[in-house]
């Protein structure tokens, strides 16, 4: 599928209320847990996608529609969320997120982008030369890919509790050697 | 963590409405494609939902509260969808697992069950012996796992979109081989 304005616009303006349902008010023996060392919990998640909203997708659009000469991102700290969200409650991030979402997309449509404009070039501080459609469609990946890890992560709450039918489930399985 | 009764139903009550947002109105661009022969697209995974609801976790606790002798479960049809819904849109069966779900939850909370019954045994036709309390840790896990997959296929629609960010969104390279 090429990726569409529009239908990924959709994706994003959607995340937070996905997220809202599945963790607003939960147990936080769902939402504190991880897959082992260096990985997310579904509270570190949030607050990754909030840093995500503030630092990294619409701040790299930018510098990439502002057209200078060397369109270079900022590199980006995936863990900057740990010292931003100390003493926040899951639901107060849930809010923010949502708030910050709102405002990106709205913005994201109120640029009317061209197809020239989306073949506009950035420079990734790792990844190297990038466009700015493949910026956008990295944003909604990303989030689809988080929403998943959320939901893997709270499985993986009850492994043992399933008995014998970890053979069917395999979401009890996924990445056993940390992906992400 | 253990299978908690209540934190179980709060997650199996909230699955509609998660899927709903992620998918009510989306483009069949999203949700009909899937991740390669035997594997299910967003719209099968609803139906798959469905058919659970109709025949797997409720049936399957009501032969193990009926205490027979053999409290053997039926084969499970895994793929009893695809005759049931040709011709069926996707947002009609969104709604129509939301109405079987909610009287499902309904009806497991309304059986108030003892920490006896939750040991009470059946036989599942391939696992073996299995206690209540497994297969309603598995109806909660077997949500999460197909939430998962939802995200995880609709992303791969942008595979090739994001040129060389595939590199830092696994979600894109999980399940090469399909594992359900």
């Amino acid at each position: 599928m090429n990726f569409d304005l529009e239908l990924g616009a959709e994706v994003l303006s959607r995340t937070p209320a996905t997220l809202q349902n599945l963790l607003r008010g939960m147990d936080d023996g769902w939402t504190k847990p991880n897959e082992g060392p260096e990985t997310f919990s579904a509270f570190d998640v949030v607050g990754h996608l909030i840093d995500g909203e503030e630092t990294d997708w619409i701040p790299r659009a930018r510098i990439i529609l502002s057209g200078g000469p060397k369109p270079e991102f900022e590199p980006y700290d995936r863990f900057r969320h740990r010292k931003r969200n100390v003493g926040r409650t899951l639901d107060s991030l849930l809010e923010e997120f949502a708030l910050l979402r709102a405002e990106n997309v709205a913005l994201l449509r109120s640029w009317k982008l061209t197809p020239a404009q989306l073949e506009l070039p950035g420079l990734h501080p790792t990844l190297g030369p990038v466009t700015l459609r493949q910026l956008l469609a990295a944003w909604v990946v990303h989030d689809l890919g988080h929403i998943a890890q959320i939901s893997r992560v709270m499985s993986k709450q009850y492994k043992e509790a399933v008995g014998p039918w970890v053979r069917f489930l395999p979401v009890l399985t996924d990445h056993e050697t940390p992906r992400s």
